[in-house]
């Protein structure tokens, strides 16, 4: 019986605390050759500011990478453009995590403080290489880690305002624990964990998150029978 | 007690019987001042020609509205790169639904024969005015209908695929009746009324659709209480 392949992935975003802007834009764009690209940038400050800034990196890699460029270039090329129109002044966290049905690779690109976590199978590690944001220095290059695609793979990416979720009060997110919680057996749906996860940390920080906080999930997982419609969906407060 | 808003968007798409590529896309962007706007292509013929098609379509709407651009202006002038492009030989059918949070209004523009329920408390019509797909005549524009954001707004836009389903049996899609059924009172999720529409589409093509066949669902309900989290979620199969 062939092994049926489905990616899930799933987003859960919250603004920090009496904010009407978040510093967090999540963008999603189709890949040309095939395959999906999720972009994650976090702007320096909060509110408008910030906004401002993770909106025109999300949109350059986004850009970029609907043109074909590879991960690691569009991640470069981004880091130089913001650079260049804000003279080194101004810097995101950029993540750009994809799936490449041309080299079948999940390829994760990490321009950030923020470790990510990634599970195959039973191992569960951090990605917590030394990352700089993109912006700032010259010549910022993203860590990149790229591993084939098959089944049991999750990446769980997010930002700042979930890393140090309750840094206040001294406790703090053990995401293994609770990835391991939520979802044991490893076939649990992408938006439950990632729903989970954010909720965890609000609860961390008494339901007045201290940042602008973005938990970003992909998972590959084998079906069974295997489901031929894609999915979207999304909802948000207006 | 004020009226909290929310938005949901779903997606639901399949790919023609024994065909590898679709040559429906559908993708969302953020719009740079507030709100999202989702655009759906369908490329002339199917297979890998018509995903160019509609790949290069719903890029260069994206990237216009991403930019600030207002939505008929972004229709016209994908029109036009087609036409130039391709020079009047390669038509695609446009539709962009946007929530444009700085005019509050709803943003439906239309360049295609399949018509778009739309469906405001108890009153359910059909937007279906004389509508030219992009990419063939000259000054081709879109029809546009526009409405405050208020809750209780349900629009369903698909494609050919799904319109014309069954039309060899001779049984075609009841779409209002459908709806009624789904969602009698308006609050079904958005998610689950575009698979119940993409599986009655795909019942009617006796599992073999015979077109690519996408559904769109964009709904504006109230929620109490209000819930501050924004969420995405995709599965597909690879």
């Amino acid at each position: 019986m062939p092994l049926h392949l489905e990616v899930q992935t799933a987003v859960a975003k919250i603004n920090k605390y009496a904010t009407h802007e978040s510093g967090d834009t999540v963008e999603v764009v189709e890949r040309p050759q095939g395959g999906i690209s999720l972009v994650m940038a976090d702007g320096q400050r909060s509110g408008r500011s910030a906004k401002a800034i993770s909106n025109i990196v999300v949109r350059k890699a986004i850009s970029l990478l609907a043109e074909g460029v590879r991960d690691g270039a569009a991640a470069r090329a981004t880091h130089d453009y913001l650079h260049t129109q804000r003279g080194g002044k101004v810097s995101a966290e950029l993540t750009i995590v994809s799936i490449d049905l041309v080299t079948q690779t999940l390829v994760i690109s990490r321009n950030a403080r923020c470790p990510i976590l990634l599970r195959q199978g039973e191992i569960v590690r951090w990605l917590d290489d030394a990352s700089e944001a993109v912006g700032i220095h010259r010549n910022t290059k993203p860590t990149i880690t790229e591993l084939t695609l098959s089944a049991a793979i999750s990446v769980i990416a997010f930002t700042d305002g979930v890393w140090a979720a309750g840094f206040r009060t001294g406790v703090t997110l053990d995401l293994p624990a609770l990835l391991q919680h939520i979802d044991p057996q490893g076939d649990a749906n992408a938006a439950l964990i990632a729903d989970a996860i954010l909720a965890e940390a609000l609860r961390l920080d008494h339901n007045r998150p201290h940042d602008d906080a973005s938990v970003l999930v992909v998972k590959v997982l084998a079906v069974q029978p295997p489901d031929p419609v894609r999915r979207l969906f999304m909802r948000f407060p207006i």
